[in-house]
């Protein structure tokens, strides 16, 4: 907790950088690179990079330092280069290198309190007024923002991100009814976080009431994301924010869920699926790979209200052009 | 805080056990039980229940050393039993009792800041770094989980349970507009909460404008709730995660909301009413008991776009229909 | 931390209150005034107001012992009036002169974590366990409540508000994909805060990518709202609770944005734009001033479920009607 603000930048040469990506460097690889920037905003000293082809012709005309590039765009420009077979990747790393942003000091802030029963690995960062209960474990070298909770016997791969706010092991939401009075059901589960995941500002998982909530390897978990108990999320899956799953619901690996999309207890999403932001999933979708959408669109509150009433009604038109067809039909037209 | 994870399981016996939950015995009540388990997954030790008829079949099969049933199941296996009216609440009962999840330890937890006007029952517990500000209660038994806020003068009832994260009684969304500007409406209200209630992670309870907000006995509030300032929620109804309450609005009792469910502000629910998940509520539900849903479903994401497409012309393919109809009227047919 | 919660109700003299909201005292000045209530709860020493015209018949009724009204409402009542273009402003204003609630204390509350090259203005108050991180700047007479937190190099103006359990800058969620593995793009912006802002309890705002975050002067923001990396939001703009706002968007002034919300990413919404609650904004608003809504209306489950299907068919719908327009028109009706 020492560095100022202004104090750590950084500065590499594009060799350097080469290097340390595994990219080919084209032409002048002891050119000074301090920054990321786009090839619109790009300037002396920045590293930019040519991911989607619609911006092919930027890149002639930036005022970039260097340009990182897959092999088919590298005659674009004569600027020294970084050839990449996946450029957005290999400015992403590079983007890490030079990052400007104070890092997380590892080490246990003066004011965390983590369990005597808790285990840390090394090199694992806690931040102020987190809290780490009893027999709970964080892998190596992970994160832990201020403000977290972990609840007791959670566990954290290496690697991890949790950022500030976020509730990891809080009870699911079990309750027997009673004769309308609901009975507690204890949830005795726990979560269990595999490696390189990263958990959003405020994003809560609950353990699990009997088995443990899992979540994969290299999953990211955007903010404000609720994960209900016993649900299982495959490697790799990336969820934007204020999305909801609701409890036992099993998604597979490598699926893409967009923002505010809300999933059903008890079902499970195959590998490889792309859900919509905003959609509301309730049923199972058992084909790997597919795409899926569903909001309502908006439109100015008139039109919007005109056409909303007949969506009670869709039944009714079905209802009147099948009888229309039929007395189509029944007069030989 | 001290047990060691593994150090916390229990052993009841059967006889124990239907003696603390009032079930009947049928069997040898020496049996002892360590662990609840489903029917499936339960082996030595364990016992299961029989609460969904769909399930009986599983009753034989199960390896389970005691089971959970209704009289009318009473002769599916010969294990020791326990008889009970509703075997789910039964069951939650007895979990409860072998629960073996280390309780939140009465008393303040050093980090945690409570105002010394703030007043707390017998056995609260208050985790690190919760925050309970001046003039606030919290009844007896309660537990008040780490980085929990409770703002000044809010009250909370005897065996409450609020999670991590939560905030009770910030200042609700209130402002008059003049010229543009926003000017603040004080939130002079607060929030009561009644008895047996549990709020989830990160929810929020805004306290009310003049009035108060005000949380029945029994309710129960999932993860990422938001309850706006003067909302009223009748006793025993449950909420599952991500729902939004605007502010103003009467919930019923023994309602049951489902996830991600948005309630306009200024408007009655009657008692109990079920919601369905994902369901936007703009007018009263006057009806008590009754169910609703309302969501938009999702699809292959190229048979949405060409579906959604048309409800932009409800009204015009409303008017095509009715212009079918009055010319096939014309024409006599 | 004194007050004790009953100690701090306020009584100042309706001529008082007339001078400090520049408003027109008519009628006597000496009335003492200690609460502001609804023109129907309004009894002895309570003030009240009359904004919506659909009120105008409870005013002569009212128990209060003055009211704030608009000139052409002058003759309404003769009870000492306070006189004001915009009664609900004045009636705004009044309510903060008399507001008991406690107000948060200047001063850094000695659990809170302030890094050392953090820069505190005049007044701030910073709550228990707030988390203000390196280099982050919070401007005069701003309030930040506990359990909030600030990461590094975030700047928020004067006056301001933020809520408990609120997150500002952490990490946008940005990743670059490398053969199904999640690369992080690191956030190297910020997040700017102007003067006069309110964030509610439980709202995240992402720092950027590379430029940074921006929030407008005066904008208003509920609890649980979620920010992107990268978006701008124009001055004066409301947005009510668990409203969701994707990355890189451009929100105008003086917008008004309903609770549960979802904005796109990369997209722009004109000023003075409304939207309604739960609206999805899938594309770009250009048009300033206009109001728009969308949801899908719930009903009772039966009737639901047996519209939404046909949800599915309208594309198909859409052709039956076409058909039939063919066959007449062919048939000569």
């Amino acid at each position: 907790m020492s560095a100022s603000p202004a104090s750590n930048s950084k500065v590499l040469s594009l060799a350097e950088l080469a290097q340390r990506t595994g990219a080919r460097l084209e032409g002048d690889g002891t050119v000074r690179i301090t920054r990321v920037a786009t090839l619109q905003d790009a300037g002396e000293g920045d590293i930019s990079f040519l991911s989607n082809p619609r911006y092919r012709d930027e890149v002639a005309g930036s005022h970039a330092s260097a340009v990182i590039l897959a092999e088919d765009a590298l005659d674009l420009t004569q600027v020294p280069r970084l050839i990449h077979p996946n450029p957005y990747a290999c400015f992403a790393q590079v983007a890490q290198l030079l990052d400007p942003y104070p890092a997380a000091p590892p080490g246990v802030h003066a004011s965390a309190s983590v369990a005597t029963t808790a285990r840390l690995g090394a090199n694992v960062s806690v931040g102020a007024h987190a809290t780490i209960g009893e027999g709970a474990e964080i892998g190596d070298d992970s994160v832990i923002y201020p403000n977290v909770t972990i609840y007791p016997r959670v566990r954290i791969g290496a690697r991890c991100i949790v950022h500030a706010g976020a509730v990891i092991g809080a009870d699911g939401f079990g309750f027997a009814n009673d004769k309308g009075n609901w009975v507690k059901i204890p949830q005795s589960g726990s979560v269990i976080i595999g490696d390189d995941v990263e958990v959003g500002a405020n994003t809560t998982i609950d353990r699990g009431a009997l088995a443990d909530t899992l979540i994969g390897d290299g999953v990211k978990l955007d903010n404000q994301i609720q994960i209900g108990h016993n649900v299982r999320i495959g490697d790799h899956t990336a969820i934007a924010a204020c999305t909801g799953i609701a409890g036992s619901t099993v998604i597979g690996a490598y699926c893409s869920i967009g923002g505010a999309a809300m999933i059903h207890g008890h079902i499970s999403v195959a590998d490889r699926v792309t859900i919509g932001a905003g959609a509301m999933v309730r049923q199972a979708i058992t084909e790997p790979g597919g795409t899926y959408g569903g909001t309502f669109p908006i439109a100015p509150v008139r039109d919007w209200l005109k056409n909303v009433s007949h969506l009670r009604n869709l039944d009714r038109m079905n209802e009147r052009i099948r009888a229309l067809e039929k007395r189509l039909a029944d007069s030989g037209k």
